[in-house]
């Protein structure tokens, strides 16, 4: 099996970690999918691994050239949509970093473009399949805290110095689809609603020259059955911190509460006193789940539909703070 | 100097608290605020510090015979206002339990009343004066995070069986403006930006026979100067917690993260890598500080202004979730 790296600007690393135990597979080919991507990170670490990619100028010749039956798309966030198109139209099956469009307009032609095709698609949610997140979703689905009522998720990074790409909205996208999106996949993962509004708001102030970038941003979310999320999305996090990101996320539920901070859960609810830590199943790997369906072995955890529909709700959250209005599904 | 208590549905220990070392304060009178109210309670415990306090079955009988210098009020809280106009009216200084007022109107009418006395009004927004929260505050106004960028607040209580008045809108007021009322108070006082927008939600739904009572609660804000807050507020605390309740609070700025959690405050900023615990300053009596202001020594941290200025706030996310709509200032 064929793989191909388009672009070095996102999380291409979760598919190397997954190809690393995988005999079968061979990194075939590598390009940049925007304009000026320094793709010698992708090739250093392919070949750390063994493998002697094609290196292209041009994505379009490499599909042409190569025929990968795989594409990992992670070029300026601005041109997924365009890239997966292309990958999707000629069957290539496509591993794509988030959010997967950035306008509307985009959204919709891909996911025609999905539906005439035979191929699978993700997005690269792959906090999903870390040991915590993990542990805490198979938690709240065993019914640890009964029925969800209020949700509240935290994602806050270290800003240190972005490359340039970040600064303008047509090859950044945002930070609520950029950062936010991952908060936004959880509400909806964990609690299995449909959104049905939102409020938001963002701000580039105090960005330390990072052009559009918002800097801080904040998102309230109405689901069916009237629950409630919140999406708190920072770049603040100072460079002294101990990590490089803040996840958190807080499952407020009608038999107990459960919390996911610094990489660990707790949960307190009606079956023991006090706070509990619960231990952590093993983390995963992403690529490896979307590796199984594209070789018809099961399903991803992550299908076309949730990488389509939480990309949908990051859009609409972005509008709701552009235009100060609340975006009704 | 004389204190009167009217009712007994809220705090009325902060006073009892205040009063207990306070050898020229004599609590001359109680008696019930609202129609039910069961005073033993606040007469045990004035008995136990020492007084006598003359039990009356109507306040207002009870303010023309004592003719106290001050009242805490604390009865239903829909008629805090009615009582606090009252109070004031006569000239009597009134330490009231939050929300100040439950409807607009009785707001205004309130404000309106309290211009044209001398006496002094101040909420009971006791958590400004615990040690974490007092620290806390410290620490931000001395600059340990730059400027405010984005904060969130969160109140979550145990349910437990609350008194009948709780079950109604029209004598509990609401949850945003009972238990969110601190967490505004927080985004408040910590940043002293302005409110600009407000957008909510809440639901009753869960809440085991509690009538109109509200479980969960959700408000954005946009502050002056592009700051937002976020204020998650639950009854969906488990009994087997730890305490009662689990405030928290989130300060994001330009040079770092301060944290209220479990009675702690945590700081990361630019100084000291890692996450620093701060020591606490002692905890200080809201009472004794608004006695402060009663004998003209000094100013009570929490103004009038403050007390109008919060309730006012919370009248409007509470509206902004009754209509499902941003309400701006």
């Amino acid at each position: 099996m064929k793989v191909a790296f388009i672009g070095s600007s996102g999380h291409y690393n979760y598919a190397m970690e997954g190809i690393r135990e995988d005999r079968n597979i061979s990194i075939a080919g590598i390009a940049p999918g925007s304009e000026g991507e320094d793709m010698s990170a992708v090739y250093r670490a392919a070949c750390a691994l063994g493998h002697a990619p094609r290196v292209f100028d041009d994505y379009m010749s490499m599909l042409d050239e190569v025929e990968p039956d795989i594409a990992v798309i992670n070029c300026f966030f601005g041109h997924h949509a365009k890239v997966a198109m292309q990958v999707l139209k000629q069957g290539i099956h496509a591993f794509v970093e988030k959010p997967v469009a950035t306008t509307f307009e985009e959204l919709e032609e891909l996911k025609e473009v999905y539906s005439q095709s035979k191929a699978h698609l993700a997005a690269m949610f792959g906090i999903r399949y870390t040991a915590h997140f993990m542990t805490a979703w198979k938690m709240v689905k065993s019914g640890a805290v009964g029925q969800i009522r209020l949700m509240n998720a935290q994602k806050s990074y270290k800003l240190g110095r972005r490359s340039e790409f970040f600064k303008s909205r047509s090859t950044y996208g945002g930070t609520i689809p950029w950062v936010g999106s991952h908060a936004i996949d959880w509400l909806y993962w964990f609690s299995g609603e449909k959104f049905e509004s939102v409020f938001a708001s963002h701000s580039a102030r105090c960005n330390r020259d990072h052009g559009e970038l918002e800097v801080s941003a904040l998102c309230h979310f109405v689901l069916s059955n009237q629950v409630f999320g919140s999406g708190s999305i920072d770049y603040l996090r100072p460079k002294e911190a101990p990590s490089h990101d803040d996840d958190r996320l807080r499952i407020a539920g009608t038999r107990g509460i459960l919390e996911v901070r610094g990489s660990k859960v707790y949960l307190i609810n009606d079956e023991i006193d006090g706070i509990r830590e619960i231990p952590l199943l093993p983390e995963q790997n992403i690529f490896v789940d979307f590796l199984k369906q594209v070789r018809e072995q099961g399903k991803c955890l992550i299908s076309a539909h949730d990488s389509f529909y939480v990309t949908e709700v990051c859009l609409k959250a972005r509008q709701s703070a552009d235009e100060k209005r609340i975006i009704w599904f």
